[in-house]
């Protein structure tokens, strides 16, 4: 189905054919096979880098896009469409390129042109085995020794754990509570940082999680982002971008389900008639179609406001609820529109739905995002 | 709670502040007294008009507010949120507007100036009491005799069938379908048309829906809009802008139910807690903010469509579609946050529900919003 | 729709069918009339009580029917298939006889004939203006002095609140919380129990629900139901049974919405084909019905606990959860089913939308419901 | 959870008692391990054989347990709480004994005691790769030669493929639509029966489900199971019987999702509080804990009316449409409640959530039994 998009710029318009073209020709054809060999597909992130795919929504002086998130969002969610494994990188990505460059220093920024180009990727360190969603409870210590920060501690559901070049580490310097976690920069090849066996997750098999054990590792002093004590803040505000960034790889994955069953349902017939002039399919995919589009719509709404410089935390807590929990239904509802043939991987639907799941998890639970919401109205 | 909104000119907030304003003194203050004894606010209608509310989204040429679709369904959006019963009277009277003002003759758009400013308050005849969903097969003819069609059949589920000025008639000059189907503009005084007695409606108390019965009625034949067979063509393209209004109603009743209930949640105490502060009552009302949030926003999506040239037809109905079904869940929950005290008429809640239902209904009911997505998912 | 019903006896398939019977003879021929009237039904509760309907779960040598819950709430389900206000007449009732059959003296159980044969009618008055789900929290005082009680305070929410012949009454008789709580009987005349304008309800019109204010009622100390301070526990294990009760009324409340709409979609005609023959339509009936017979399902096993003198509190919680928030839903689609029609008084299913709110409010929220049953699962 | 049963007699008790010891033994301890070898566990199943539990519902003299459905429901139930294939395989063989069973020749019932005591393992070959939902389409030829049918064509979607020693073939004898299809019984060791390829299936690993192709398998003309021409009623009758086992395996995966969720939920701390006792997590949970119940009650009672004799058709839709719409939500919710972790195959919820959505595709999608209850809705 092709989406009927009003962008801000004539050049969004050619951003978003771009990634279509990437996507269709670089990652769509390889997608079954990483997935089944559980290979992360390095090589085609690096042409997404090189396509200046990895860096849209930062400055252009430090080498990024200098594009609205109201565009990178449609950007992810295209790569989404075509390869979750792939819009997930990006995401991850683009929140570990946040603390460097909102409060990095001068000497840290010089990163960032490997880092948005693609050349270096991240990895953000933030949840562990027992924090879960308490994140300003953890543990982890990083230490002062001399010209370093002396790291322990266990970080776990950690994305690019063995593929990263850089790790954005948050880590307790003071005493407890937010106040006493900042944000460390530590090189992937830091002796100490030690990536653990992958999780046997349910999907995402092309992008291997795991925990990283943080043995003693020295990470130089200089490479402190921002100051000791604001690291949980600056967690908290990458999380808000990343939130907007789940919220479009949701839009991406149920559009592609949707797009996958509608099209099964045009061929495939039953009783002499398509599936889709069945009402009992026809409707159950009219309803898909518009939880999709309503999803699009209020992630959208929530990136302007970003790109207006208002508050957004409220709202794309609210996008990443939705987009998510909408996600998760088409995904399971296009499985459905395939029968037996929806529950066997000769078809993508099925790993759409292993996929979908994630989404209600990360970047805090859909329970955290609710309970974001709610405070806000029990302010009033 | 204040929604933060992105308006494409500063015109736009000047206008919704305006709206707001007159809704604040004009409309809020005399709602439930005008609902309890089925009044039909005919005069603070004519405010509106005098603000320009009513002809907004037609050119300023025909004195009209020469605004987007996005515009005016906020100010929609606003009404409705105060009261939905002028909402409703301006989207109806919108509607009524649309045929003259998109294909009318020259003369008969010499009228458009007391229509879009509310001095001629205008009703819209589609449906037959047999006809239902099947606007196609309508029964109402309108024969040419001399210089007048005379139209005789019996028009179903109109609003301000009792107070309007003119009404648009869609009858049958031609064959059977929706080929023989003209749009007619007659006077409200036109000797034989006879509105019934009020329905007996669960909402929308102070504005009655009644059947219309023409016997007889003589409608000029200069009062035919458009070429004779093109009305059901006329019908639809106005549905396809009224469910947008509808849309945006929705959006503000549901709005309205949210606020109220998030106020009462906030001061009301249980178990020596705040009601907004137990999950069990925070998480609801998380849900119905994101549920708004998200209508609101797929609305504005289409109506940006719209604003911009594009086919919408479908994305209006999945507006149409979600913000109503959406509107219907959340006021019900509203009245569930209040307890015993939202199933009574001390609190407005009760009402939201009971008028949220009709908007599933009207403008085409949600099966045949539907039944129009699953025909465009069906073409590909 | 005929149900087929596996019964214990051949005798309750025959006290099924005597209530439909009069359920169809007395019942259903004045519900319409009544409600718009918002005049309670005492002679046809009269007559249920004659017809040995309003003590069924009560042994028989107290005047009781001697029933099962299981056979009970079928009698309950069928009446609210005709008319809620006579099912809720009855369950309220056996709720207000439930005191004293469990726990009365012998000289309180003298008045249990007159009771359960419905020549008295009871309320049960729990609920005060600012207690909401906290009936621990009550405030109304019951003061010994000499051979009474003197009780001031308000109730709230009280049906049968100007037509009840007795109230059983809680009220603080020593310290704060539940351990200071008491049970009394009281008969409606006794001066200093003044019922207020009745509330002004969505629905239940024909039963008028009012707060009720005591003021300077004297009790008759023999009258106290149990011993002092065990009120609350009495007041909790009548919810028990209370809301099987409830659940029995939204089950037969949704069937006849599920009846009324199936009927109208065979009847109806559109596009030349019936409604029910839409899978649009036909699909929705569909859920309507599985919803319907599930929420049946699991009432009946709850009262089957009951009958076998198990635990059955936290089941109960379940079956008045599930089937008041089914109710709520089937009822709103069955006005979805007949469209505008749906919301007009001409049909009935508005009034059954309007009276399934209720339904997930009374006899504890849904809320708390679910606090029930979570409590529960949080034991293990 | 103990679930608190009331049971038709005290040897049920027993029964399900055993079955649960068994199921604790012999299936629980080595569920994980074959679901990642992919491997059938043939042993296990003929251990509940030699208990007894393969035959349950049939008659004693044939050597079935003679236990009415209500029972043998609640121990498949259970062994789906312990393992989802073990119970699919006790549901899809009794369903290849039923032809046998119900109208089998003498001769051919001769089979029933090795069949019933699970020596001989059973699979149902109905479906087609072009089939779908329309049975009554099936296109696999059996031709009569000699003292033989010869059998040519591909079935799809079959459990025990590769595991079976019996397979019950639907197959076309005479001409098109319903009336030409006949049943036939064959061994699996028949040449021209060819398992093919196991199917990627997203869920029952263990189990695999594969085509197989019949290239002029010679079935004995005595192993005609019923006149020619009756084998869509037999396959429609058996799947009405079928259907109440998927519901019972949907009851039984769910209430172990939520057992786990809920055990997890009462571990695990955050913020201090155990997960269960926020209000987010624990009405979560309450909610799935009455869907289950809900699912269950349905569930039985659709069997008791089987029992009694009653047409149950519809109802047993109604319970699989239900039980298994249920388990796909409640075992996502349960992944959900366990955050991260339930998304890795460290805990068994990724599984559970990957299983329940062949419940909903299996002995007729969801779609097929609306249809069915639909059609006797409009029936009236």
């Amino acid at each position: 189905m092709t989406i009927d998009r009003i962008l801000p710029t004539e050049e969004a318009g050619d951003l978003l054919d771009l990634t279509a073209e990437i996507a269709d020709q670089e990652l769509a054809p390889i997608a079954a096979d990483h997935e089944a060999r559980r290979a992360f597909p390095r090589e085609a992130i690096r042409v997404l880098g090189r396509a200046g795919l990895l860096g849209l929504p930062y400055p252009e002086e430090y080498g990024g896009g200098g594009q609205p998130y109201e565009v990178y969002l449609q950007v992810l969610e295209i790569l989404a469409s075509r390869w979750l494994v792939a819009a997930e990188a990006v995401s991850v990505h683009t929140l570990s390129c946040y603390p460097v460059a909102s409060v990095g220093t001068e000497q840290q920024r010089k990163l960032l042109p490997d880092m948005l180009g693609g050349e270096l990727l991240g990895a953000y360190c933030l949840s562990e085995p027992q924090g879960g969603s308490d994140a300003g409870a953890l543990t982890t210590r990083a230490v002062r020794d001399g010209d370093a920060y002396v790291v322990n501690g266990t970080k776990a559901w950690i994305t690019h754990a063995h593929d990263a070049d850089f790790f954005n580490i948050f880590a307790r310097t003071g005493g407890p509570g937010p106040g006493g976690i900042s944000c460390l920069l530590a090189d992937a090849n830091t002796p100490g940082i030690v990536p653990q066996a992958p999780e046997r997750t349910m999907g995402l098999h092309a992008s291997p999680i795991s925990q990283i054990a943080f043995d003693g590792a020295r990470v130089p002093a200089d490479r402190l982002v921002g100051d000791e004590g604001t690291g949980f803040g600056i967690a908290m505000r990458a999380l808000d971008s990343g939130r907007l960034g789940i919220a479009a790889c949701a839009v991406g994955l149920a559009q592609a389900a949707l797009d996958y069953a509608a099209g099964y349902a045009r061929e495939r017939e039953q009783f002499g008639t398509r599936l889709v002039d069945f009402q009992g399919v026809g409707f159950m995919l009219a309803d898909m179609a518009t939880q999709v589009a309503a999803a699009r719509a209020l992630t959208l709404a929530a990136a302007r406001l970003r790109d207006h410089g208002r508050p957004y935390s409220t709202e794309a807590a609210k996008a990443k609820l939705f987009a998510t929990d909408m996600a998760m239904r088409v995904t399971t509802d296009a499985v459905q529109v395939l029968g037996g043939y929806g529950y066997v991987a000769d078809h993508p639907v099925e790993r759409f739905m292993r996929e979908a799941k994630v989404l209600q998890i990360v970047e805090g639970t859909n329970q955290i995002q609710r309970l974001v919401i709610s405070r806000s109205l029990a302010k009033g």
